[in-house]
């Protein structure tokens, strides 16, 4: 399984009047997370696999959090990425933010891999995901 | 049940690159809903509430979203929230944006009353939602 | 001149640990406004206005605030966005919002009309802001 | 003159239908970056700061923005941060942001250093900046 970590520095703009993290800000960073843990599993940068697989994007159809402890503006935490599960066109990514070494945060997100649809360019459409992605998010 | 429900123009600034509305932004949208439904249910705002009812605020804790179509820069979408359950000191609130008459995204948070932890003021902990308020959330 | 207000509540998620409104929002507030000014004058939507006036948009390159005074969580702001000058192919756009009738905040945008390179598709190249909507910015 | 670097991953979140960073963005940017400089100059995190030196924060009060070229997601860009000049309590902070060596945006903030206000604890007052962070901020 591929698990990536970063630090990341709370800043006074991620806070709120009760100075701590306004909550759909987690959800910003742990895409971002998500993002850089696809990238590695691409070996590129997204825009460059869009021409080389063929695909739009992973956009996220389900999400949950689960906030057992507040973070404040100063705080450095951790964040644990790892994809959690895959099938043919969606998987799972786990966020598991850590503050102190305590769990503050966690994410769950499940993705779809998709393309545009061949009937309406206009629309996407799911589509498998590439093989060598898929056993690179599994850590093969 | 108290029902409300607002108009949103989705903006710009709302969207990302695939001109679809960044997924965060729905929890600042639905955030702000759940603030209005609440003043509601507490006949005045929070500012004034707080020191009414002796209370600091009402987190999220777990949150939980499913994106069933993408909204757009320029869509008029429509956003119902009304409190799904009540317990002692934890509640549950539910929106549900529809864009065109259809369901596209909904949310689900579980909040909890908290007020100043009496051994520790630098800290929170739950206390019971003031009746009043629970009757008002529950439509009585 | 072509003048529009807007009421704003400023929300939770608007404020800083300070409980004022964090600076950069300012922005995003003001940009819906610039936004909604130039629908006005457009007399349809962007999206369709792109299609019928063969433009991509009207990027900010030059950008100033004032900040005056403070606004607070709870707060209802009034913004009065007009355009106070118009040349070629570029506009200036000027926010004025007021906490409680006294000026809290100046915003003065000057926007460029781009559409795209014609030598090269991937970039923008300023182009003439079309007469009508030149005329209906300045009130004519 | 105190001079600090970063280098920025601009992300999904950051960009716009336009696929180009959404300009209030920068300004979130460019506070955190700030925040930054004024640590170091301090030696100490703000929270503790506060303590020490008794004073609020350094609100802007003057902001400007001037944007030579987009960046896009996926670029990794450089901001320079430093101190233009010191006045008694206001200082002046400028930010360049390079993009494959290009100046791409400039952001200068006019700050002020701020404390509670002696007649009226909810309002806030300038205060000199101490004189060894304005030593620091001058790189003496």
């Amino acid at each position: 399984m591929l698990v990536m970590s970063r630090n990341v520095r709370i800043e006074w703009g991620d806070c709120d009047p009760a100075n701590i993290v306004y909550f759909p800000r987690y959800f910003e960073i742990f895409d971002s997370a998500a993002g850089a843990l696809i990238e590695r599993a691409l070996g590129m940068t997204k825009i460059k696999a869009q021409k080389v697989y063929d695909f739009v994007g992973y956009p996220v159809v389900d999400l949950r959090g689960r906030f057992h402890a507040p973070s404040r503006f100063g705080d450095d935490v951790v964040i644990e990425t790892s994809c959690a599960s895959i099938k043919r066109s969606s998987f799972e990514i786990v966020h598991r933010l850590t503050n102190g070494g305590k769990l503050a945060v966690e994410g769950f997100e499940t993705r779809v891999w998709v393309g545009r649809d061949p009937s309406d360019p206009d629309k996407i459409k799911s589509k498998p995901i590439p093989e060598v992605v898929a056993a690179r998010l599994k850590g093969e």
